[in-house]
């Protein structure tokens, strides 16, 4: 059995991740590797560290990729400080909830959940006095669920568990990069992002933040592992268990991306290169501004939804701007529109998990994939599609709604 | 502070890894990415596992890459097989068989070690006296030692192992694609492989593959997460405990790499491209030429290091073929060395740990860094510095005696 050249089609993904890549930060990829120990490759770390710190707005010392897909991140940060029977608080507004508690769960934790209907959010006071109830180590909680297209706020709530002594730690992975996220401002703890959102960066790394109050539990479990610990690292007196993994232990991978360059893992190269273009895009484009130009799209692709007769699904008020979630309209089979807006088209949205799966599509406008063309080959093809399956909608007026939002501003 | 586009040094990397990437490879992760559930990429996704049987030389289904480092990979199997109280035997002859006990340990694994020499390995006998007197539920053992040069010889063990119905689990990340690796005739039940060494591809992922043996438990142990889990897999019946890790669940894994694509994390697109053109390339030359290539540069490399007087380190008859150990000779300052290679000539040759630190050099001769101007660069290269630095060496006898090796043969 031979197989052929890697021969892919062109898509249009507009999907909550993941979504194109910037062609720049594609070309980043293809450059020839360095070593990692080699000065060339450490500064490059370096400066990483850094645009993650812009990107994440803090001064946290703390701020690099794990290698791993963005739910390697948030076990890295969940299991490097939960011991067994550490109790964690996680609101629950979606999938990705359940993700967090799933991880907490098998690194031991009682964890206590709170949940409410997916679509909405929490007010932040419901989650401030369970939390003042319950007396968690740490409250875990997503911030932007792709899984409902929803956005919780955070500020209340950072500042509720700062004056508790409880620790905030945050999945941000669908919200860095395309909507605020105030690491410092809003108090949160440990910060975790996704590179395959609105980074535009493929998956394979997830970005970390976290401050002093983390980093001291962690080298309150510090270990460094046999076959390079130093008598220094022997003699080093843990006052709590180690953690748990290996991979994932902080406290080794922070001694990794500082001047010691301790030899843990062999840093993901071509990765590296990919996350560092991405975030040089990023600050080049101006936080503010890309934040708007998401703001701005959304608008387009809203208009265009709604003047076709579709409804948006959700809670309005805390809308993910990112991931927009419409109802399937009723009699019309959402996985056949799917197909068809795939294979015609070559146009990829999403469906849903669990209580909405069938019920809604979810269609991202992240990053690279948030752009006016992008926008307008999804609205043109879905109201094609929709025809095509005997669906009842306002022929032709989508595209005239989102132009019209276009031509009602000078950003691209 | 604003940020250059990205501009790195061209090298010539001869360590043991990571190594240079072929050119084809880093063409390959400049593709536009795909979505995870497109049928384009899930093709790509089996075509990747079918590779991967060829390569490890397995009918085993299970075979695909972890979405980490090649650590994350033994993490993957290792948590995955070890419950607490679970009894493992290591036996360690370098710095990654430490590892592999560091990765038990944490897991709650009752390890076992024997210990032998650095720079030897073991009598196959011993392991399999100490495996019957231990009776483990798994040994782990290391395939090629980077840090010592080493490769242990595992067919005996293998064996035994099978007899005893003990797991073998392998790490074979540093000899995978350039030396024989065979599984099922060796009986390894899992075995573990790199992408930056002998595949030439960059780091980041970690290929496994693992028999029906191995299933068995995970399959013992699964668990499906909230969120995604459906009414069926609630009813499943666990007979043993759940994986302690959510990212390195094999049981998840082994679903999302199924045609039932269980949406565990986001599959690193462009690292999957970069592993399905790095594998193709090994295929296309046969696994067999790339052994002997391996096998005839390593002479090169050999005799120029003798010609010049240095000496190698390590029993010979268990010499990992793309790894050289070299004698630092006395009073040379072995870091200054490198330093040098690396400033004057941009060549990266590697030092090593532990016990070795300051002893030996490490010039790892590694997929596409091992090529005949990378061999005779080196050793130009090393004899240049080695002048520069006072120590004696036969002048210009090096790159003759390779030449020698090299005009004797056709391979190129």
């Amino acid at each position: 059995m031979s197989f052929a050249e890697l021969n892919t089609p062109k898509r249009t993904i507009m999907t909550p991740g993941p979504v194109e890549v910037d062609p720049r930060v594609l070309r980043a990829l293809s450059t020839p590797i360095l070593g990692q120990f080699d000065p060339a490759f450490t500064e490059i770390m370096n400066e990483v560290m850094e645009m993650l710190r812009q990107v994440f707005q803090t001064k946290n010392h703390w701020a690099f990729p794990i290698d791993g897909t963005s739910r390697a991140g948030n076990e890295a940060v969940l299991s490097s400080l939960i011991e067994p029977g550490d109790k964690v608080l996680v609101p629950i507004y979606g999938r990705f909830g359940h993700l967090l508690v799933e991880i907490c769960e098998r690194y031991g934790a009682d964890v206590h959940t709170i949940d409410c209907p997916w679509g909405e959010v929490f007010d932040s006071e419901v989650v401030i006095v369970e939390m003042k109830k319950v007396s968690p180590k740490i409250v875990a909680i997503v911030h932007g669920e792709t899984s409902t297209g929803r956005m919780q706020p955070l500020e209340q709530i950072g500042k509720a568990c700062r004056a508790q002594d409880v620790l905030l730690v945050v999945d941000a992975v669908a919200s860095i990069g395309g909507v605020e996220v105030k690491t410092d401002d809003w108090c949160i703890d440990a910060v975790v992002g996704g590179t395959q959102k609105c980074l535009s960066v493929p998956s394979g790394m997830a970005p970390i933040s976290y401050n002093e109050r983390v980093e001291k539990i962690i080298l309150s479990r510090k270990k460094v592992e046999r076959g390079i610990a130093t008598e220094d690292d022997n003699r080093y007196m843990r006052s709590s268990l180690p953690i748990a993994s290996n991979y994932f232990d902080l406290g080794m991978l922070q001694d990794y991306w500082s001047p010691r360059r301790l030899n843990h893992h062999t840093e993901a190269t071509s990765m590296v290169y990919a996350l560092r273009e991405g975030l040089r895009l990023v600050l080049e484009e101006g936080l503010d501004e890309r934040f708007a130009r998401h703001k701005f799209h959304e608008q387009a692709l809203i208009s265009g939804i709604e003047a076709m007769g579709l409804k948006l699904f959700g809670d309005p008020d805390n809308k993910l701007t990112c991931v927009t979630c419409v109802e399937i309209p009723p009699g019309v089979d959402g996985e056949a529109v799917r197909s068809m807006l795939l294979q015609e088209f070559g146009i990829e949205i999403a469906s849903s998990f669990g209580p909405l799966h069938g019920k809604i599509w979810r269609i991202g406008t992240m990053g690279y994939s948030c752009r006016k063309e992008n926008i307008l080959s999804v609205l043109g093809a879905l109201e094609a599609c929709l025809i095509r399956q005997g669906a009842k909608v306002n022929r032709g007026e989508a595209l005239q709604a989102a132009l019209d939002i276009y031509e009602s501003k000078e950003v691209s």
